[in-house]
């Protein structure tokens, strides 16, 4: 397995890059190599400061260019082929990598993605999904703000991805799928929530209806399918708030020496740092986006993501659920 | 000032309804009157627990009839004449009471609300709005979840609505007015949001741009203009997690007895029991809905805002607004 990892995508490029590739390789499993796409110079530089790292499974690929993260998304993705997010992605796209992964900005990187590796043949938009902590365990959230305006029926491919990669890459079989709503009862929420719910009911799926956003933290699904406005909303609230807390609780304790509380422990399994990245998923191709704030722990996360997703074949069982799913897509106008 | 109070509403009725009946009486200044409605006789009993009524300004109104949560909405509002909710609804729009409280069925106490009180000329959809505390001040979100499938001109709508219950009610001169979106600038978004954030923007109000779920929590609005579908799950999801956090930390405390953490305190500016319940803004009328969990402090807090409402004449500014605003209504198929 070769992962292309953009180096220059963090706040703090190339050297959190760096250390996260320094780290996967010597932390993670299995046969890999790791491709880092950049301006050469600086990562070398970042690289002799790290002792004993096995170049046989470390390539440097140059790349003079950067996508700022205020740039328009599509307009940058095509106009700067030498970026390290379009040469990375290309290495994918011409077989010398299995997949990509860019803490860079995330509208090019999914641009890119979508206009370099194409839709899976049968998806109508690639989306993002995104991890959600909850009381229980984590749940994939599909669609975390690729796609809004998104139609039942989109809606119900995001179902089918996000299924999909929970069931290879999480290893949770029948994955229980939730549509976020603002009612449990079939009938409740939009137009289009109401359509979605009765779709996704006489699905091969394993449906387990709406879930509120009440509901969202106790974990009642395996995936969570929404539009990608309500789950970008949804999601940056949750990370603003996690945030918030974390501080305020930082600075209660540091006023009072005697609690013996943990907090990093309380806050462990909400950290997003431990989870990697977001896939982007519907593409041909493995394309993993990881906040631009990433510590190097999320970085190497992020490589095993990209790993078990080459490794599982989660492409090509996309391929053959959007084309073999029970929805009339041969009946669409479709790919 | 003369309040309705639907007693048979929250999930430990009547007596959390005559307790909070009488703090209020207690405690609240100016001259009001409580109309408690429901069955008079446990209502009765309840009041003779409490010493001291002043019950020249407390009548028992009766209802014998109950609308229960899960009932359709709209329906049991048509079909239940003398329950607490339509009782209560009854008296303001006789001429007998200036305002509604009730903690009993949202769905009901809208359908009923806009039933009985009717919408105000020129108001489209009457719309819920709720307070939500940020690390500053609270902000008012609009619309919480009364209504789906909302129009540009609807959410400009709600944006009027809400800037002028802060500014009489929170007695906030020039309420900013954010748009709930899933990015900064003003392209961002569905496309109803990219329509909306057009029309704010060339409007009389003081509009402060699109506000994204990672900034809901700084509270650099007065007023969060939303469509009722991400605003629900933005408020069920927030609600869910402080209460989580707020168990979390009170389970760590306990086996933690040295530490001298006031969690009430850390919490205290995030329960909602303070703030009393959500207007229902829209109707000629003053509806204030309550939580079904609501403890007496909750429901004296909704005595309080519902005189405020009343003294500050919110109904008439809005009618005011809503017929003379710088959107063309005129133009509009209009009332």
């Amino acid at each position: 397995v070769r992962i292309a990892l953009d180096a220059m995508g963090t706040d703090r490029h190339p050297a959190v890059e760096v250390e996260g590739a320094v780290q996967a390789l010597g932390e993670l499993p299995g046969e890999f190599e790791l491709l880092l796409v950049g301006e050469a110079e600086r990562i070398e530089a970042e690289l002799s400061q790290h002792a004993g790292v096995d170049r046989s499974r470390l390539r440097v690929i140059h790349a003079p260019d950067r996508i700022e993260p205020g740039e328009p998304a599509v307009t940058a993705a095509r106009r700067k082929p030498t970026s390290s997010i379009v040469v990375g992605l290309k290495l994918q796209k011409e077989g010398e990598a299995d997949a990509f992964i860019s803490a860079g900005s995330t509208g090019a990187v999914m641009a890119a993605s979508v206009f370099l590796l194409r839709p899976i043949t049968g998806v109508d938009r690639p989306a993002v999904a995104t991890i959600l902590p909850t009381t229980t365990q984590p749940l994939l959230l599909i669609d975390a703000g690729a796609n809004v305006d998104c139609k039942p029926n989109q809606l119900l491919q995001f179902a089918r991805l996000g299924s999909i990669y929970v069931e290879d890459v999480w290893k949770r079989p029948n994955p229980r799928i939730g549509l976020l709503n603002i009612g449990e009862e079939p009938e409740k929420g939009d137009e289009r929530s109401v359509e979605t719910h009765a779709l996704l009911a006489k699905s091969e799926l394993n449906f387990a209806g709406n879930i509120e956003g009440r509901d969202v933290i106790r974990g009642n699904c395996d995936v969570l399918v929404s539009d990608g406005f309500a789950g970008n909303v949804l999601l940056k609230f949750y990370e603003s708030i996690m945030g918030f807390m974390h501080g305020l609780l930082r600075q209660e304790l540091a006023q009072n020496p005697d609690a013996r509380i943990d907090i990093e422990r309380l806050f462990h399994g909400f950290d997003y740092t431990d989870y990697g990245g977001a896939p982007l998923l519907g593409v041909n191709g493995v394309t993993i986006i990881c906040h631009g704030g990433s510590p190097p722990r999320a970085i190497s996360s992020a490589v095993r993501m990209a790993i078990q997703s080459v490794e599982m074949g989660v492409v090509a069982h996309i391929a053959r659920a959007v084309s073999g799913g029970t929805a009339p897509e041969g009946a669409a106008e479709g790919a």
